[in-house]
């Protein structure tokens, strides 16, 4: 098994970049200084880091689950903006005793995520450390829609979301407790799938509002109401909860409903939209927005438990 | 000492993000699922890693001095390419027992390097982790001059550099003996401070080949050779050699001609220019290019010491 600790860092670069994705929007792709990107309209950028260890464990993920991983919700980050994702850039740096093929398995997981979406990796930088640690910046751009923000919601509107919530969670825990009772929830948080352009279908449905849910339900209409200053009202009878949490809770001695409320990773679109009646198909109506309150409140109350903070453990 | 791990993760950004430079092509900064900023054509974009005890200690370097070299060497990146850095995204993970200060003085170095160049930084991510690792993507735009690749030299033309080689080795090898004889060199290493807009410059005077030094010499011409399929040969006696380096070079035992070779980290640009009357002023002509044979030879003989490779030690 050769290490990447055995190769020239040029010569991992020449095994890893033919595995990547491209994109009809690459002017010039790797191996230069910087690539070029041809952009339409206003760029759009994010960035998000994992750690081993902590965004992910080498023990549950693939490589391709991590590359995967890293892909998407970077990707989820634009489509919350009502953009659409062109490329990425991807910053791996890996203990030099890291076999190769898990450098390339990596490179085959963001393939995996990018390519159906048309996604590129155009560049990025390949190091040694003690753990791996990955950083990917996405780029994109608008596409006809004005970009929509967090901070434009007001008083009663309707706050919704795009798909099923606490698959991950349920998958976290059924991992953490070695108890595997439903595998496709074990599937999403080691593959989150969100449906990537229900955020440019919330912006063309006239969202006010928007984001995706990186945090849990709870901590991220929190930073809704924080920007747009509005109250968001929750009702946890009307969340759609992926039907395995049910399953994975009750085995595991947990709250489905709770689970759904602040686990996070799901990476579904939370938007407020103007009214009901502006709703796509297909998304849930999860609560409203009210100038009774700041912050959140589910059924009336405040949570106590606000889900997933990166660095409070 | 307040230490990040004592913070939530928002609470640290909201003392972070105002320490952060702004740019005029930002269209929303920091704060949402992603900024939005204006591009004048083309996108250039690149990205590093910078990993603590590998690319910076935190005995030696002041975390100002993290930050300073983590924007620099990226915008050189870009003016590599004969464009325009306007914005960065950059992405911090390290230990929760990292000092709040810490973290802020890497904002205040990341402004001391943009602000006066105009470049802003738009977003990013914070995380824990067990070691500090940094990774920045610069994003740049070309200013009406086509982007310059390392590809397109062919043989008979002029290389010349942008400014004094060996500074960083210098210093690097000063704090690594414990022993100071030159404070410039040691700065230079700790802050980089190549010219900025020499690569632009290189591009409008007509350069066919353009790459910054952040490898060193050898090692970087050799890239140019590889993708322009052209041969490199380069002549020591005319190296421009930063004079803190024969200071350092004879207190240590070092050889102050191999040092400016084969140091990385000058970031100064690396040009070809068709004829020697088309390179600048202020550059220096330090060989020529030639189809009499393949790669890099150093006063007509292969090199040695190719340089500076982060994998392989």
């Amino acid at each position: 098994m050769t290490t990447i600790g055995e190769m020239s860092e040029d010569a991992l670069i020449a095994l890893f970049a033919p595995r990547l994705p491209s994109t009809d929007v690459e002017v010039l792709g790797p191996g230069d200084d910087a690539a070029i990107i041809s952009i339409d309209g206003d760029l759009v950028v994010s960035s998000d880091v994992l750690i081993e260890g902590r965004h992910f464990k080498l023990g549950w993920s693939t490589a391709a689950d991590v590359g995967w991983r890293a892909a998407i919700q970077n990707i989820a980050d634009i489509d919350a903006m009502g953009a659409v994702a062109t490329a990425l850039q991807v910053t791996l740096a890996a203990p030099s005793e890291t076999p190769v093929d898990w450098v390339l398995g990596f490179a085959d997981g963001l393939r995996e995520a990018c390519e159906p979406l048309g996604v590129g990796v155009v560049g990025g930088d390949l190091s040694s450390a003690t753990e791996i640690a990955i950083s990917v910046t996405a780029l994109g751009e608008t596409h006809g829609t004005a970009p929509v923000t967090r901070a434009d919601a007001v008083a009663g509107q309707v706050i919704a979301v795009s798909g099923m919530l606490g698959a991950g969670k349920a998958g976290y825990e059924q991992l953490a407790a070695g108890v595997r009772v439903d595998e496709a929830t074990v599937a999403l948080f080691l593959r989150p799938n969100p449906r990537i352009g229900a955020g440019l279908e919330a912006a063309l449905y006239g969202a006010v509002a928007l984001m995706d849910l990186s945090d849990g339900l709870v901590r991220d209409a929190g930073r809704i109401a924080k920007a747009s200053e509005v109250g968001m009202a929750l009702d946890s009878a009307s969340l759609p909860v992926h039907p395995g949490v049910a399953v994975a809770a009750q085995a595991l001695g947990g709250d489905a409903t709770q689970w759904a409320l602040t686990g996070g990773e799901d990476h579904h679109m939370l938007a407020v939209f103007p009214t009901e009646s502006a709703v796509p198909e297909g998304w849930s109506v999860v609560g409203v927005t009210t100038d009774d309150h700041e912050g959140v409140r589910v059924d009336g109350a405040e949570p106590t438990d606000q889900g997933w903070d990166h660095f409070l453990r």
